[in-house]
């Protein structure tokens, strides 16, 4: 039998154990019932804003953030209560922000002046009791938990093969991490997560571009990179070509020694059996094996622009293993790394790689869907297989999870995971990127012989791609802020991060083009890591000791529940050909239980 | 998909705009939870009493109110929170108020002492969380909304005609207006509400009586009437013919005249378009139109005395069209105001008109009637037609709707109520009527020649009646106090409202009988405008230009809602007949609906 209730403990919040949780909420056929712990305004930290409605705004946002997780609405409250310390009728400073939070909502209420509430500093705290209406219970072949690409392919592919499928998806869109933004409502969208595909080795995500007919831009290669050494300096030099002249002696030479032992050593892998040959790679980080195979500063700095947009993090928070063959998997370095024909970064689509998740989206049977729906709780048991989403039950045959793998903590799994694929939900890290899109006028950096690539060894942008789509006039360039640099940058306010970015722009693009940089017409931006449903981007990374102990367990299925992600994938891992492979892999694997439970 | 969360603001408590409502309840299959804000001792005006004990017995009813206005007892309480500001646990002044709130139910608590509440003064606020338990979903052909007279004819009717249907009853008895109290247990019962009908022109109504076998008395015309001039001076001429020397120079023929001319342009409309040749009388007040025609302070006084006792408003709160039909839908002025044969107080029950709703009531097949069970969302959608109450749903194919027009409010609506109904039912308005049953025990004004009948152009009483009941020996006058001064009366504590009338019995009818009253044996009233389910009484008037507007839409259905109540009747509106009368019209609306859709 289900429990009556489960606690979630939404990240991002302050630690709340060991006495209480920020969300509970009932199970039920009907209506589940949700209470949240009082929220104050306080960061994950414990950091609390000393202005008054600064705090009471941080503390709305953090109650909005458990009734998000607990896949509700503020229109799903029926009850707040909240606690002001030295409470002034005739200022009510929370009115304001709680009407902003309410929008037109007005759920019964208490206000409650305190002498103090349970830290000195906190001055406002909020409670929420909410209902949220429950379909009834459906009953379908398969579960899909997640409708970014790997669920959807996934999906797709099993009702192509005749079976029912319900996709529940926590967000209020598909996609996951395709999710194409247009600003300005002209068609100009740009991608804030995954953009980039090719059409040779990435054969699945490129079918898909053909099957629905969608449009691709080239990537653009022409002209000079531009250099930010370690000690900040601006060069350039030929895109294809390697920096020469930098500051460290014999730097130049030095990185591209690494660079080619990489090369050598990823090729050597076996993605299907990665660890057979690596195990002495997976007993240190990167930055370890570059340091311990004599890379120096200027080679290392190299290695985190790598690490940085590829994964997010620094060579230091990798085994060396897992870089090596998530290397591999998209052909080796070079490869991954190429904008070129064959390259990881060839195309892009006019309409954003989330038109690929929307297609697929629109091709699955009508009431397939559903949206603001998260999944919290899957049993098996003598009863069957039964998913608890925040919208009601399903009982299936065959579940399929498209979670990153950090993530499967969020679902409560009864009985429990295996103990290999539990730890290695708890090793693997999922980094931080933040692609920050300056839109421009114009390309003005074209003109002046720039391919509007940035490769920066300060930071805190590490690389910068034209991402302008010609086509629809639409001109940009993307700025990966990642790694711990853009953990530092997060804690500035957006403002601040966006001065910080086109400083950096001005300083590196600007300077090796001596022209004057028109005024960004617009700044999109979206931190991942701090996203309730992703919590980083683009792919989990293994720890060293984590492939070693707990490869075998990445793609082992739980009983009748399956797992699908891009991180999963053989080849093109963290990518959306990723993405698809390991959906299709997962459909497979179930097509093929359910057929044999046939005969 | 209906919304999880319904919010309520039961009329009567003070503002809860913009952010909070008063009550929330969950909509739900099997258990809806409830919970209310905090309720404070506040009246709807935000007065508040310095005294701390009728502050917390204001707080208590406050949320009495709130857990009536869900469909829910203090029995269903599953939790109390209450606040006290200058707590001292040696008084606990909240005890005994509380005490006798829950009557022996002993709820979740917690006592919170609190330095100062939302607003200087409060000293006090209680809030509850609450469980109703739900029957299962229910299908019926038809919900009938409401179990006064015009919803049981309704039910009966469909019934009859082989159709299943529910009536679902916001108050814990059925008869809305309809409602006979016998305080003593004696058999004595008085009407609070609906008193009188006749044998003649009341073909429905009489008819019902007859069926049921009850038994009638002839209201007493026997004697003299009172007349207390706008001086106060006391006077009497014989019932039937009119006061004669009044203080206003001229008054009496000017009143007369009025009369007259009220009664001829009354009989020229057509009460099934009243609009087309009233435009004009629609652009004025009736106070407006009888100015406009020579009536002075006398005749005016005197449609005073209609307009209270027959709506409970001033002759300035109503369209002149609205007063002049709804005379008409009773045949006339003099007809309507008649207490003799063919008039609209000729006959009344022994047992009181309540005994006309119950009677019927009893003939609906064994569980079509659910008390205690107001209906607040109506839902027409591609899945059905649905009607949630406090006590489950009902899936039906028709529903009728025997509320007054101003109550539509209190239902909410998907989709929403067309415009114009939606106008129509802002723009009507609930008149005040307080039926003072003055108990006594012996008929003493017969004796010296009194038919017990008052007309006032003083006040606050506008109008007596000799509402005995000489069968069962059962002696009251029934005062009307009604309009502006029962309004202002009820600001005055039962005590003293008792006071007043009983006051100006002496000085009216004592005085003109020279005899020295007897005590009254007992006092009964109900304040319609203040009950939570009716909120006004008889009959809502419109004010100028509502008609023209609105008219058209008075018995319009919307999709498969159906409209009924006395107020949409063709003839005597505002009377029980009327409200028979329109309860079959809506039952034939929905039986050839119905039938229609079985071809």
């Amino acid at each position: 039998m289900a429990p009556s209730t489960l606690t979630i403990d939404p990240p991002g919040l302050m630690d709340s154990r060991p006495t209480f949780s920020h969300v509970a909420t009932s199970l039920g056929d009907n209506v589940r019932f949700i209470c949240t712990a009082g929220q104050v305004g306080s960061d994950a930290q414990g950091n609390i804003p000393s202005d008054r409605t600064e705090q009471i705004q941080l503390a709305l946002a953090n109650l909005r953030r458990c009734i998000e997780a607990a896949g509700a609405t503020v229109k799903d409250i029926q009850k707040l209560v909240y606690y002001i310390v030295d409470y002034d009728h005739t200022r009510r400073d929370h009115f304001l922000p709680l009407k902003a939070f309410l929008n037109g909502h007005r759920p019964a209420t208490s206000l409650v002046p305190v002498p103090k509430l349970f830290k000195p500093g906190v001055i406002f705290e909020i409670e929420a009791y909410l209902a949220v209406p429950q379909r009834s219970p459906q009953n379908v072949d398969v579960v899909v938990v997640g409708a970014g690409l790997s669920g959807l392919s996934a999906a797709h592919q099993l009702q192509e093969a005749g079976f029912s499928c319900a996709v529940l998806e926590a967000r209020n869109r598909v996609g996951g991490k395709t999710w194409s933004v247009d600003a300005t409502d002209q068609g100009k969208f740009v991608d804030v997560g995954a953009a980039w595909i090719n059409d040779t080795n990435q054969s699945e995500v490129f079918a898909l571009t053909k099957a629905l007919g969608l449009e691709t831009v080239v990537q653009n290669t022409t002209g000079r990179v531009v250099q930010q050494d370690i000690d900040g300096k601006v060069s350039t030099f030929v895109y294809g070509d390697v920096p020469k002249a930098l500051s460290e002696p014999g730097g130049a030479q030095n990185m591209l020694d690494i660079r080619n032992l990489t090369e050598e050593v990823c090729q050597k892998l076996d993605v299907h059996h990665p660890v057979r040959i690596g195990d002495d790679l997976d007993n240190m980080t990167l930055e370890g094996w570059i340091v311990s195979n004599g890379g120096g500063k200027t080679a290392l700095a190299s290695a985190t622009v790598w690490t940085r947009a590829m994964l997010g993090m620094e060579p230091k928070d990798m085994s060396a293993l897992f870089f090596l063959n998530y290397c591999k998997s998209g052909g080796g370095l070079m490869q991954m790394r190429s904008d070129l024909k064959n390259g990881g970064q060839y195309l892009r689509l006019v309409k954003g790689t989330q038109s690929l998740s929307i297609g697929l989206a629109e091709q699955l049977k009508p009431g397939s869907l559903s949206l603001d729906d998260p999944v919290r709780y899957i049993e098996q048991s003598p009863s069957g297989l039964h998913v608890y989403s925040a919208k009601g039950k399903h009982t299936c045959k065959r579940v399929i999870v498209s979670l990153p793998t950090p993530l499967y903590k969020d679902i409560v799994f009864s009985p429990a995971l295996p103990q290999d694929k539990l730890e290695l939900s708890q090793a693997n890290k999922l980094g931080f990127i933040n692609k920050v899109l300056v839109r421009y006028p114009s390309p003005w950096w074209r003109e002046p012989g720039l391919t509007g690539m940035l490769q920066s060894f300060t930071g805190p942008v590490s690389v910068t791609r034209d991402s302008s789509v010609d086509p629809v006039g639409s001109y940009s360039l993307t700025c990966f802020v990642a790694g711990d640099a853009g953990r530092a940058l997060s804690t500035l306010s957006k403002a601040e991060r966006f001065k910080v970015v086109t400083e950096q722009i001005k300083a590196t693009l600007g300077v090796a083009a001596k022209v004057n940089i028109p005024e960004p017409t617009g700044i999109e931006e979206h931190e991942w890591a701090h996203d309730l449903w992703a919590q980083g981007c683009p792919c989990p990374a293994a720890p060293p000791g984590t492939m070693t102990k707990y490869e075998h367990a990445l793609r082992s299925s739980h009983g009748k529940v399956h797992f699908v992600g891009t991180e999963t994938a053989y080849e093109w891992k963290g990518y959306m050909e990723g993405a698809i492979r390991s959906g299709k892999r997962g459909a497979d694997e179930v097509i093929r239980a359910l057929n044999l439970a046939k005969l």
